[in-house]
C-alpha cells in the first residue's frame, strides 16, 4: 500500500508548540503595550471582497495577494494588512467619538516569493488612530511602537522620521512640477537604504530628473540627525513652497511631542525616509534594531489621512504603526531576549503500580483544580517509562504514588532537574509548584 | 463624486471592540484550563493542500468550503477544523514521545448558508491527545472539556456519551450486517435528536431495515442514564459480537476513569448519541447547554484512531474535544455570565488649557510606564469635550491638569462614575486607579 504523506503548501508552514510559546509571550507584552496607550483590540475580517482591497493599493495588488472567486461567482481576496480592514471598519460609523484607536494582533497572507525569514503568511501587531490631524497622534504612534519594543526586551534601536509633505513640496519647488514625477521620484528614493547613491542618481535621471535637480535631491535626503539639529539644517534651505512648510511644521510639532513622552533619545529625523507606499501624506517613519538591517524596518507607519474617504461617506484623518512579529521574533532570537519558556506541565504524577492508578488520577485532578497544570501516564506503563517521558517533555517535578505514601497521607515530589526527593503533603504541593 | 461604501463578504464579519473584549476574556479562561491539562498550544496553517483537506472528508468537502486555485495552478483550501492540521502535524513525526496533547483556539472557515450563530468564519478550541487507546484519554477529552465549561462559568450542561464500536457491533449482531448499510444506519440515528422518532423510523426502512429491525435499533438508541445503570442494561442483552463487547469494555473502562476525575455528576450514557462524522471510531460525546439546544453541541468529540494513518506514515490512535467559541459566547450571553469588560482606558489626563498641554503629556506618560492604561485629548480641544470624550468611552477616572495643582505638586482626580474629585500626589495615583 501506497502511503500519501501531504505537505503544506509552499510558503505555509505551522507553529508547533515551542514557537507558539515565544509567540504567546510576544503578544500578551505587546497588547500590554497598546492597552496602556488606549487602543481597543480589533480584528476585521480576513476574507475581503476584492474590490476593498484593490480600493487601496490598485488593481495590481492581485498579483500580490491571494484572490478568488466564491461559488457565488464574486471576488474574494484575503487581507494582506490590517489597516485596510480597520480603516473599512471605522469609515462609515458616525457613532464612536473621536479619537478612534484601535489596534489587531492578526494574520495575514501574500503571494511573495517565500525568503529569509519571510513566508506567505505572518502577523502583524498594528495600531491606528482616526479622528485627529495633531502630531500628538503621530508622535502616539510611534511611542507606542518604541514601548512595544521596551516592552519585550529590544533596547537596541532606532526610530527614522521623516514628513511626506516636506518631501513632496521640496520636489515642487526645485522643478519636480507633476506630481506623477514627484510619485515616481518617491519611489526612487525609498530605495536609498537598499541600493548605492551612484544606482539612484541614475535612477532619477532615468525617469526624466536633469544632473542639478538630483543632485539637491541626493543632498536633501541626506540631511539626518537629532530632530533639532534637523529642523535647524532644513530652515536654512529657506524654503516657500506651503506644502514643504506644512511639512516642517508638522515635524516642529511631533519634536515637541516626542520630546513630552520622553522619547527623544531613540528618534532621528532622516529625510531619506519617504515610505513608498502611495497612501501616506504626512510623518511617516521606520524603525531598524541595531544589526538587525538584514531583516528590514521593525515597525513602521506614518499618517494617511486621505485613506477613510475611499472607503466610507466619512473623511477622517489618520496616523498609524504597525510592525512584523515574525521579524520581531528574529531580533529577540538574535539578541537572546527570549526567556526560557516551556508549554510542558509543570508536574507528573506517576503511579508506582496498576493499584495505585486510580489515586494518581485523583491526585492529578486536585492538582489541576488548585490551577497546576498537571499531567500523568495515559499508556498505562511502567514506572521507570513514566518517569522517562516526564523527562523527555522537560516536566519539572514529579510526584511518586505508592501504597506506602498512600496510607501515610503524603506524597513525593521529585524536583526533576536537581534529581532531589522531598516528602509533603499533597495539600502543599501547589503551592511548592507553583512559587 | 459617487462615494462608495464597501461591503463586507456574505458571511463575514469584523470583531468590534466590545465583542473582543468578551473574546480574550473568555480566550484566556480556556487556555488555562487546556494548560492545566498538558495540552501545548499550536496553530495548523490555514491554508491547506486542498488534497489535505479532501483526505479527511472526501471531494465532497470542495462544496462546504473555501477552495482556488493559487498563481501556480495549485488547488488551496481554507481550513474547515483544527483535527487535520492538528493530525496531520504529528502523523509522520517519530521524534514525539507519546502521548502528544495538543491544542489550538483559532478561526476557520465553511461556505454554509449563514443562519443564526453560524457564520462562515468562526473559532473553535480544539484539544487533540495521539499516541494512546487508553479511556483515560477519552476521559480527559472529556474532563478538559468540562472544565473548559466550568472556567468560563457554565455551569448547567450535560456530557452525553457512548461508543462507535458498541453501535456498530450491536447493529452487525442484529443483523445490519454490510459495513455501507451501517453506516448509512448511523447517519440516521445521528438525527435521533434532531426529527421525531416516526420519520426515524421510516427513513430506516427506506435504506432497507425491516420492522424488526427497526425497533430493536430505537430502543437501543434509547437507553441512556447514568454510567452504571445503562452498563447495567446493556448487560442485560448479553451481546455477543466482540466489536460490542469492545465497546462496551472501553465505555466501562471510561466510566472509571470519570470517576476519577470527579467528573460524573454531569455526564450520562445515550446510545443515541453517534457523531455522524465518518471517522470516530471509538467514544463519542457531545455535550449540550441547558436551555440552548436550539444553538447545538456546546463541545464534542471522541476517538478516531485511524485518521492519522491517512495523513502520514504512522499509525497513531487519537481521541479529542472540541468546541465554538461563537457557541459558547451566546450561551455566556443568555446566562449573563460575562463580567462587565471594557477595552478603555482607566484614566484620562484633561488638560484645563493648552498651556499645561506638555505637563498632561508628560502626566499621561508616566501614568503609562507604571502600568497604568491612560489617554489624554489628541484633538486639542477645550476642557468640556475633553471630558465629554471621556465619558462617552466610558473612561472611570480622569484627572484634570491646571496651573494651580502643578504648582502644588498634586493633582486632582476624578471618579467619572461617582463624580467626585480628590487631590492625590500624581506617584499615588497608579496606586488608586489599578487597585
Amino acid at each position: 500500500m501506497s502511503e500519501p504523506v501531504f505537505t503544506l503548501p509552499r510558503g505555509m508552514k505551522d507553529i508547533e508548540p515551542s514557537e507558539m510559546a515565544r509567540r504567546l509571550w510576544l503578544n500578551d507584552r505587546i497588547l500590554e503595550a497598546l492597552r496602556r496607550y488606549g487602543f481597543q483590540v480589533v480584528e476585521p475580517t480576513a476574507i475581503e471582497n476584492l474590490e476593498t482591497l484593490e480600493a487601496k493599493s490598485g488593481p495590481d495588488i492581485k498579483d500580490e495577494i491571494y484572490w478568488f472567486k466564491d461559488k457565488a461567482g464574486r471576488d474574494l481576496g484575503l487581507r494582506f494588512d490590517l489597516t485596510v480592514g480597520m480603516t473599512r471598519m471605522v469609515a462609515n460609523r458616525y457613532d464612536l467619538p473621536e479619537p478612534i484607536k484601535l489596534c489587531a494582533i492578526s494574520g495575514m497572507w501574500r503571494y511573495d516569493e517565500p525568503q529569509f525569514a519571510r513566508y506567505r503568511h505572518f502577523y502583524q501587531w498594528d495600531a491606528e488612530i482616526y479622528g485627529t490631524v495633531e502630531q500628538e497622534a503621530d508622535g502616539e504612534a510611534i511611542a507606542v511602537g518604541m514601548d512595544i519594543l521596551e516592552n519585550v526586551g529590544l533596547k537596541k534601536y532606532q526610530v527614522l522620521i521623516n514628513n511626506r509633505k516636506l518631501i513632496e513640496g521640496f520636489l515642487s519647488e526645485i522643478g519636480v512640477a507633476s506630481s506623477e514625477l514627484r510619485e515616481a521620484t518617491i519611489r526612487v528614493i525609498d530605495k536609498l537604504h537598499k541600493i548605492p547613491k551612484q544606482e539612484i542618481a541614475s535612477e532619477l535621471g532615468k525617469i526624466g530628473l536633469t544632473d542639478n535637480v538630483v543632485n539637491e535631491i541626493l543632498e536633501f535626503t541626506s540631511i539626518r540627525g537629532k530632530p533639532s539639529e534637523v529642523l535647524g539644517e532644513v530652515e536654512t534651505k529657506r524654503l516657500k513652497d506651503a506644502t514643504a512648510l506644512e511639512g516642517y511644521d508638522e515635524l516642529t510639532n511631533l519634536a515637541e511631542a516626542i520630546e513630552a513622552f520622553g522619547k527623544s533619545g531613540k528618534c532621528i529625523y532622516d529625510l531619506s525616509i519617504v515610505r513608498g507606499i502611495g497612501y501616506y501624506d504626512g510623518i511617516v517613519f521606520e524603525a531598524y534594531d541595531e544589526g538587525g538591517e538584514d531583516i528590514g524596518s521593525i515597525f513602521g507607519g506614518g499618517r494617511y489621512d486621505k485613506l477613510c474617504s475611499i472607503y466610507g461617506k466619512r473623511d477622517v484623518p489618520a496616523t498609524g504603526v504597525a510592525g512584523g512579529i515574525e521579524r520581531l521574533m528574529i531580533s529577540l532570537e538574535r539578541a537572546s531576549i527570549f526567556p526560557r519558556l516551556s508549554q510542558s506541565p509543570k508536574v507528573f504524577v506517576a503511579a508506582v503500580n496498576d493499584a495505585v492508578r486510580r489515586k494518581t488520577m485523583e491526585i492529578v485532578q486536585f492538582l489541576r483544580n488548585s490551577g497546576v497544570p498537571a499531567d500523568f501516564d495515559l499508556k498505562r506503563r511502567a514506572l521507570a517509562k513514566q518517569l522517562e517521558y516526564a523527562d523527555s517533555i522537560a516536566i519539572p517535578f514529579a510526584i511518586i504514588v505508592g501504597q506506602r505514601e498512600i496510607e501515610k497521607g503524603i506524597v513525593k515530589l521529585r524536583d526533576m532537574t536537581k534529581r532531589k526527593e522531598i516528602e509533603v503533603k499533597l495539600e502543599e504541593v501547589p503551592r511548592k509548584i507553583l512559587l
